[in-house]
C-alpha cells in the first residue's frame, strides 16, 4: 500500500486538540486549515516557562540505496513512547519540493509510522519554503537593482556571492547568465540557482531565536565584494527589515500529528551538506518544552548530521541531547560490506560483519560527545535471524543496547522495545556533553579535527582556491566560526564510493565559504550539487489527483 | 497616517464569524490563521444553492501618476451597501508581492477603505501565487529535463514557448541563457522569467470551475513545437495530474473582511494586459450567491480590465453584471486634459473639460453592454467646489447619475450616496447583457471590432510576424476563442502618451500568441513588459518589522 493511501486512510484529530495535549489554548496557534497551525510566537514563550524534557537524537549510519528509515523510526519511537504513557513530541525538518516532484514522494516518515497530512507537508505545507524562496529571490533582485541603479556601493559583478533560489530540482538553472537584452534589462552576469534549501536564508531561519536575532542574521549576510574587494552585506542594501518582513511567519514552527496522533512539530529543513541538516531551534526548543521526551533528528549519516547537531546546533540550544539513536539495517550494512544491491535479499552475514564497520565508527564517535547511544535495527522482512542474532552481538560487544524495530509495519507497536531502552538510557545512564572543537580554534584545526576525529581521515589539504579563501575568511576576522563540511553522505570520506570505514585518506578542501548570517563556514570537500536535477522518469508523472480531491502517486 | 497602520489599528472579527454572515458554517473554510479562510469545495457548492444576488462591476478611466482609486472605491462602496442594510459580498484580485517590494506597497484599498489584514494579503497571503510559481516552474524544469533525457516528443529547444516565472520584480530575469556549464546541467538554451501574475497558470487558474476543469485546462496549455512545428501541450509530458496537485489548494478563494467587517473573497490576479485582468471565476461566483450584492472590479481602464470582464469572463459567469461602477478623479481627468502632473492641485475646468472625454468614451462603450452605468466621482481635498459641479454636469448631460465619495476619508459612511445610486440602478434598470464580438468570427474582425468600438481606432495593422502567427492559429483550428488585447493601460491607443480621447489611430498588432489552457489568444500592441523593474528606491527600503511583529512602510 502507497504511503499516501495508508495516509489517506487516517483522519487526522483537530489541530486545536493537538495543541491542548501540549498544553496551549487555540488562541496560542495560528492553525492552516483544520490538521496544521503555526506555534505563535506567545505559544514558544509560554512552553518556554516549562520544565525540559529529555532530548533524543536520532542519526544513522551513512545512507545506501538500500534506505535505511530514519524519519520512520523517529516517527515510530515517539508513536512507542506515548504508547508507555510519556508525552513526546517531535522535531523534524520539513520536506523540499523538488524531490518530491523528482525521486522520491514524500518525508514524513513510511508506513504505519508517519506524520500527517502527508501530501499537504510534502507539497506547500504552511509556505515556509515559498516564503525563503521569495525573500532569497526578492534580496537577488535587489542586488541586480543595485548594479543597475548605479551601484553605489561599487559592487563587483563578478564578486556577487548570492544566488538565486527555487524549491524546484532543475539542473539548467545551476549557471545561467542574466541580464541579457537591452540596457533596461540591467547588467548582464553569470548567475545561478540553488534549491531553496540550500539557501543560506533557510539555515539563518533554522537558527534564529525570535524575529530580532532574525533580523540580525539576515543583515549580516554576505552578498558580494566590492571592486577593492571590501565584503558588502546585506545591512549595505538596508533590506533587512523588508527580508525579515518576508520571513515574519515562516519564523513560526508549524504543529502537525502522528498517524498515532503524537504532537509533531516540523519546522525548516536545511541541506544536510551545504548547510547544517537540522529543524530549527525554535522547533527543538519548544519539542524540549512541550512534552518530557523531544525526538529530533539530523539528515543524512551522523558524520554529517550528528556531527552538526552537536558542534553547530547544540551549542545554541538550552541543553544537549540526552540519547543518541543511531538508526541501521540489516541491508544497508551488508551494502556497506561490499553486498550488491541486488543481491540484498539473500543472508550474507559475512557481508554484514564487514559492513558492520561503519555502524561501530558512527557509534564511537557519537559516544565520544559523551552522550548514551542505543542502536535501533529497522527490520526489514529479508533479515534473517542468524543476521539479527550476529548484528545483536556485534552491537553488544561494544556495551550498547540494540532493539529491532517494525515501526513500518506495525506503527508505536514496533517500537517498544527500542521505547524502553531509550527511556532506560535517558533515566539511567548520565550525558555529558563534550563538544569536538572550540569555536576559537583554527579553521583549520577545526578541520583537521572533524576530520581524523569523525570521518578518520589522515589529514586534509586545502586546494589554493581553499587557501585563498582561509586567508580571506583570517583577514577579514571571521575564522571564529564553527566548520560546517559539505561533502558525500554516502562515505566517511570525501568519495562516494569508499563504504564501510576508509581510514587514512586525505581530506581535499577545494572552498571555503563564509556564512556570516548562519555563522558558520562550509568546508566543500568534493563535489556538491547544490541544485539536483529530475531522473528519466520524475515522480511528477505518477501524481494525480481525482476530482474528489484524492491524491495518488506520492509515496 | 499609512494604510498600515490603519489597517493594524483595527481588529479583524474572527474569520469564522464573517464566514457565518455568508451562511458557511466552520466546518466548511478553511482557517489561515484567525483572519483568512479558503472556502472549501464544499462551501462553494453549498453557496452555489443561494438565490443570485445582483452583480456589481467597478471600473474606471484610464489610469494616470494622479491615482483613481479603484480598489478603494469598490471597498468602500460594499461598507456603504452594508451601512444601508445590504448583504454586499466582495471579490477582489489578490496582490502580487513583486510590486509591493517594488513601487507600492498594498492593492487592498486605502485609507478607511481598506482589507484586513492588509500586511498579509499583501504578503503571501494564503499561498497561492506561490503555488503558482511552484507549478509554472515545476513545469519549466520538466521540459528541460526531456530535452535533457532524451527528448522524446523531438521538442524544438528554440521553439518553447513556456517561461519560467518569479513573484518578484527583477529586471535581469527577462532575458536569461540557461543549462551552461557541463553536459550534466542540461541543454544550453535562451529563456526568461515573467512576473508569477502574468503566467497562463494564473489565467487557468482565474478561470477554471472545478478540480476536473483545472487539470483539463493545464493539460492544454501550449508548451512548444516540435523541430517540425506541431504543437506539444502540457498533457504530452503526462503531468497536468502533478500540476493540478501543486494548485489543489490554490483553487479555492480566499475569505477575509474589510475595515467595517465585509465579507470579501480575494482570489487569483491576472495581468491586466496579457491577461484578462479580474480575480477568479470561483469567487465571482460565490460573491453572486453569498450574499445580495456582489461587487467585483476589473483591472486597469474600462477598456482593458472591463472590455475583457464583459467579453472574457461574463460568458463563464451565471450572470452577467446588473450595475457598471465608473471610477473618476477630477484629477486623473484634468491630467488627461493636459495639465501637468505638478499643477493637479490648481482649479483648471478648462482641462477637466477636456480630460471629461476619456470619461465619456468609458460611459459610452460601459452603456453599449446594456448594462446600466453610475459613475463615482472619488474626491480628493485639493477638489473645488467648481470644478465638482462642471464634472456632475457633464456627467448628467449624458443622463447618467454620479455620486461624490469620500472613502478613503470616512470609510463606508463616504460611500452611501453611491451607494443608494448603484442600488437605484440595480433594482429599476433593466440589465440586457450583449457582448461585443461572438468568438466564432475570424481574429482579425474580432480584434478589429474592439479596437474600433472601444479604443476610437482608425483600424487595426498585424505586423508580419503577427501575421505569421495568425496564420498558425489558424491552421490549427485555434482561431475560435476571444481576443486578450495586450496594450498600455494609459491610453485608448497603443501609445501611453495619448490621453484622453484619441481617435483615427492604427492599432499595431505584433503579436498573437494562443494561451489555450486559458482559452483566448493575446494580441500584444506595443511593448508590454510581462516582467517589472524596480525603483532606484525600492519600497523594501522602508519595509521594517520591529521585535513584536508590528510592521511599517507599507502602504
Amino acid at each position: 500500500m502507497e504511503d499516501i493511501e495508508i495516509a489517506q486512510q487516517n483522519t487526522p484529530e483537530p489541530i486545536e486538540k493537538i495543541a491542548t495535549k501540549i498544553g496551549l489554548t487555540s488562541d496560542l496557534i495560528e492553525p492552516y486549515s483544520h490538521d496544521k497551525a503555526k506555534l505563535s510566537m506567545a505559544a514558544l514563550q509560554q512552553l518556554n516557562q516549562n520544565p525540559a524534557g529529555k532530548l533524543v537524537l536520532v542519526t544513522s549510519i551513512n545512507p545506501t540505496p538500500a534506505g535505511e528509515g530514519k524519519s520512520t523510526v523517529t516517527v515510530g519511537l515517539a508513536d512507542a513512547l506515548q504508547r508507555r504513557g510519556q508525552h513526546p513530541v517531535i522535531a523534524l525538518r520539513e520536506p523540499s519540493l523538488g524531490p518530491v516532484m523528482g525521486m522520491k514522494g514524500g518525508a514524513t516518515g513510511g508506513g504505519y509510522a508517519q506524520v500527517m497530512p502527508m501530501a499537504d507537508i510534502n507539497l506547500h505545507f504552511t509556505g515556509d519554503m515559498h516564503a525563503l524562496t521569495a525573500a532569497n529571490n526578492t534580496l537577488a533582485a535587489l542586488i541586480d537593482n543595485h548594479l543597475h541603479q548605479g551601484n553605489a556601493l561599487n559592487i563587483d559583478p563578478k564578486r556577487i556571492v548570492w544566488k538565486r533560489a527555487l524549491d524546484i530540482n532543475d539542473r539548467a538553472l545551476r549557471e545561467t547568465v542574466i541580464g541579457l537584452g537591452k540596457p533596461a534589462n540591467g547588467e548582464m552576469r553569470q548567475d545561478g540557482f540553488d534549491i531553496t534549501v540550500a539557501s543560506e536564508m533557510m539555515a539563518v531561519l533554522c537558527l534564529a531565536t525570535d524575529l530580532e536575532d532574525l533580523k540580525k542574521r539576515l543583515g549580516q549576510i554576505l552578498i558580494a565584494y566590492t571592486k577593492d574587494r571590501q565584503p558588502v552585506f546585506v545591512r549595505d542594501l538596508k533590506v533587512e527589515g523588508a527580508l525579515t518582513v518576508l520571513l515574519k511567519d515562516a519564523i513560526k514552527p508549524n504543529l502537525v500529528q502522528t498517524l498515532e496522533h503524537t504532537p509533531t512539530i516540523i519546522h525548516g529543513g536545511p541541506f544536510a551538506n551545504i548547510a547544517h541538516g537540522c529543524n530549527s531551534i525554535l522547533a527543538t526548543e519548544a519539542a524540549i518544552h512541550a512534552g518530557n521526551y523531544a525526538l529530533t533528528e539530523a539528515g543524512f549519516g551522523a558524520d554529517l548530521g550528528a556531527e552538526k547537531f552537536l558542534d553547530i546546533v547544540t551549542p545554541h540550544l538550552s541543553k544537549a541531547p540526552d540519547v543518541i539513536v543511531v538508526v541501521a539495517t540489516i541491508r544497508a550494512l551488508k551494502y556497506n560490506g561490499g553486498q550488491a544491491l541486488a543481491e540484498l535479499n539473500t543472508e550474507n552475514t559475512r557481508a554484514l560483519e564487514k559492513g558492520y564497520l561503519n555502524l561501530h565508527r558512527h557509534l564511537q564517535n557519537m559516544q565520544r560527545y559523551g552522550i548514551p547511544v542505543v542502536v535501533s535495527i529497522n527490520r526489514f522482512t529479508t533479515d534473517t535471524e542468524n543476521e539479527l542474532a550476529v548484528l545483536q552481538d556485534l552491537i553488544s560487544q561494544e556495551g550498547l543496547t540494540s532493539a529491532v524495530t517494525d515501526v513500518h509495519e506495525r506503527g508505536g507497536e514496533g517500537g517498544l522495545d527500542l521505547a524502553d531502552f531509550v527511556i532506560e538510557a535517558a533515566t539511567e545512564e548520565q550525558s555529558d556533553y563534550t563538544r569536538l572543537y572550540q569555536d576559537d580554534r583554527p579553521v583549520l584545526d577545526k578541520l583537521t579535527t572533524i576530520a581524523q576525529e569523525i570521518y578518520g581521515a589522515k589529514d586534509v589539504e586545502l586546494t589554493s582556491k581553499a587557501k585563498q579563501q582561509l586567508r580571506l575568511i583570517e583577514k577579514n576576522g571571521w575564522d571564529a566560526m564553527p566548520i560546517c563540511i559539505a561533502k558525500t553522505q554516502y562515505s566517511f570520506s570525501d568519495q562516494p564510493k569508499l563504504l564501510g570505514a576508509p581510514s587514512g585518506f586525505t581530506l581535499t578542501v577545494r572552498d571555503l565559504i563564509p556564512k556570516l548570517g548562519a555563522g558558520f563556514i562550509v568546508a566543500l570537500a568534493g563535489n556538491i550539487l547544490t541544485m539536483p536535477g529530475l531522473p528519466k522518469h520524475p515522480a511528477a508523472e505518477k501524481i494525480d489527483i481525482d476530482r474528489n480531491g484524492h491524491i495518488t502517486g506520492l509515496f
